[in-house]
């Protein structure tokens, strides 16, 4: 059996809350994922095996969530040339600053594909890794249009309950 | 002939100093690209245009790069399925960190790949463009695992002629 | 009957509890208003026929709310030159502070009357629409006025209050 | 012969070059304008008198410029319901955040249409000072309907003249 | 019967938890003061009224609590050359970063001698206002001598409670 | 002869150009000062000698101008019941947010009187130091009135010349 | 008996919960500490008292924590020459922000060792105090070892626990 | 001969004017130090080399300069339990917020010792290094007393010549 194509890796289990919707919106595209818990910091030897293996595994995404002196994605990205996504977990006291330009302000040469700070950006990490293999899988392309469809129907369906409801 | 796999979209031609290291990145890499100048707020119909036909016409991956509000990756990645790349471009009084709240913290369900503000998220835009297109291009792959030791020679040299110069 | 002069539209219907301050001000005035939930992103058709159709149909201020990477004003606005009141929606980790980024830092030739962050920005955001309908209509103009003397009373009753309360 | 419809006010004489491209627009909108130098905080009954007497003079749009704690715009829509249009103008040392959220963020009832920081937030305030009085002059509409697309012209030929140069 | 030595002025009936410590520092020291509602954007005449009246009145220090585009400070300065202190109230959602820069960020020429933001704030205006009075009042001079005691007693206090405490 | 009542400290000589507006303001008032270069980290004995010795020596008002970790004028606060003023100096890198955070989040207790960054916030610790004293000296006093009567005439001269220059 | 090596000194014992962690890594690496309640601003002769005696009774690491304008930490550097490790407390409002600038931005000649802002910072500040014992205690130095190991453990405990969750 | 005690090492070799102040402190006091340029994104595997072998090799406290997605110090502490100690180098648009954040808010368990921005915190860095060799190594412990006076020495001077200066 092939192996997923998606990795998920998360700096904490504690950032599971935060990352859920990139779960689901992977299930609901019928596309494999592996999770991991692997800290740039606490165990680095760990992330640091990850990445280098990661390209002749097949993995073909990979998304890492980490916040703080969030290192995760970008220690990653240093050790292989797999699109590494990354998404900034809130931190208690900075809301997500600190994780945000920790993710995205990488050297040239070696890019993180940064997304918002929380849960949105956890669901658009799913996204983009499912445009990627759309790029070369039709199926997952049609998938995609259509979610983007049913993305502005549910607002319709929202501006008409909204309008129900104020009259 | 074929249609380039990469569009570069740039909010104002001002932007073009800060975002030339992608053009040699993509030139190094002999992969082909286009380049526009069309503004999310000036000329949107445009920005419309190009982000509806950019898959059809074969666009593999879009870097998007705008400054102060930076609207155009995401109106761009609204209108299509194609991965679009964004790169905040410096504003002259906030220092970019405007473009890149306004370019990375898109709302669940449309994602925009966020780089670095400035050069290094330009360079690293075209790399991860290449790194998407590595997903189905061997060539194109080998090509990044050689960017990448290049990297390390360089840092290497820096290294060595540092030692030298300060004994 | 002729279509209500303000048009109010929303990003998402989770931010109805926001800017719920600007229907009660226009309800008020009397003023017939429209609310949409139209998202920039996720609806960008409905965005973009909303925008266009606004002038036509007799829309004389429009008010856009939303938050995180704002970009709803903006996106109305590069399609009409109908004027857009800009409303920026708390976010739940940056609070905001990425909303009000991508709503006010419009480039030259496009503007966004952007009010403050959250609530009290809501309210503001129908009196700025009511101001601009009194440029010609002496009805509005005088409610206004009294609606500023009121606010006056209202602090003086709040100073009678404390002063009563602390002795 | 009429008062000017437009006011523009500016904390400083030395805000002058920060907002030049207001006065260009209107000249080119061939609408009236008289420039005032008023500080909020040096000379403020210069600027009480100018707030409580603009309405009666025909003034129908206020647009106020100020930096670092840029009380201007507030306290002149504090005194008059003419619709009050806030330039943040960029500080020496915290580049503007200061003159943004000091005129942004006005308590409820008391609205301050705010622009960008800097010389783009000048412009806009023109246009949308134009804008306003567009809703009651249809020559003003129509002359901005043909600026919006000599934006998109120009946006076009900057297009047009980039491909040109890089080949 | 004397008018108070010291003024407390708040934008808002709201921000008095907040400031209540301010209150309980004077009435500590017997110092008399008087407590207004007044804001600088919906009482404005009475903020004006207030500040000229000052001097005439007897007042020594005044103390100016507001928050948001915190102007109130701003505006009394402008009109008096007695001392004024300002006390930025925390924002619903910038946190009193706003509230800060709107007090602190004066031009030259009218000072606002600012505190932090919040109830430290709030209770160290009132020490500041006692300090002025010190100048020309020995026995407040002395009880600010004996409150400074009194807080390095207070933290050996709470030093000898810790001890005991974690053993 | 009598001490000086009002003391300038500068936490490093190189901060001189910044707080020269206090001097001339000081002098035009003929109000005598001192000038220590003390650092509260690099020459801490001196900075509480200081602050130890202010009060018997007559010194009415203290300036303490520091940047970075601007510590100073906490530090003879900490010291001194004399009424202490903090000019928060720019900083190199971050551009004076450092130096002003640090000097007015003082805890409740012992306050600072901050003025805003750099040169006007320099200009302003003068007046406010001349504010206090004339608390008990008319002579000031009414030099204050007359400085601020000039203020406003200095704005009205710049309008009168604008105007002449733009027509 | 020896007097303990580590001291750790908070700003006020509000700091407790944020800062017991620090006691857990020592205690667990059998460390002995002292603790105290010393303010920068509160008690400031008691601050320069621990300062001025910390070497001679033997400290080889001292643990300052404090919040807002947070003196603690380099008002003891400047009179030491023992480590001083800094741990910036969360503010109310600000968010540590302002404690972490506070701490960190120390002028060249006096360093503080600046932890990151809250529990984690404490923490670390334990285990950056048991890095410099460990320079000449191989005991302390194989104990940091083992506790690496275990946090890398740790991780792949919660790796293990999630896969299981997950499925 | 002995591996020197100290090991500096940069991103770039762009940061060597930055860092050059923490070379000269370890020469002023005759302590050995060894410089290399290695990126930790861009070299990983020569950074984690250098960190599995600098206990072994006997280097005793390690200064890791980088800037932006400033990740060298704390991917550098993640292998080795030498101290490490982080100088964040400002970046050229965001001006160091970003190295100072990637450095400093490291997990629990990981310390970096972050000092300041820029040339301070280097300098700062040097000093902070020599402070835990002195832990056992009387004569470095005696050279940073006289540094310490020598500090105070230059501030004294300083302020002999402002007065000189200014009369």
């Amino acid at each position: 059996m092939a192996h997923p194509s998606v990795s998920i890796v998360m700096g904490s289990d504690s950032d599971l809350p935060v990352i859920e919707g990139a779960f689901e919106v992977l299930k609901k595209f019928g596309v494999e994922y592996e999770v991991h818990v692997i800290s740039a910091h606490r165990s680095p030897d760990r992330a640091l095996e990850f990445a280098k293996s990661a390209r002749k595994k097949g993995v073909k995404a990979i998304i890492a969530c980490a916040g703080s002196a969030a290192h995760l994605a970008g220690v990653i990205a240093s050790h292989t040339t797999v699109p590494v996504i990354g998404i900034p977990i809130p931190s208690s006291d900075l809301k997500g600053l600190d994780s945000l330009l920790s993710t995205v302000q990488m050297p040239a040469g070696v890019p993180v594909a940064t997304m918002g700070v929380g849960k949105a950006g956890a669901t658009n990490g799913a996204i983009l890794a499912l445009q990627m293999l759309a790029l070369s899988d039709n199926d997952i392309r049609e998938k995609l249009d259509s979610y983007k469809r049913e993305l502005a129907k549910k607002v319709e369906e929202a501006d008409r309950k909204l309008k129900e409801k104020i009259g």
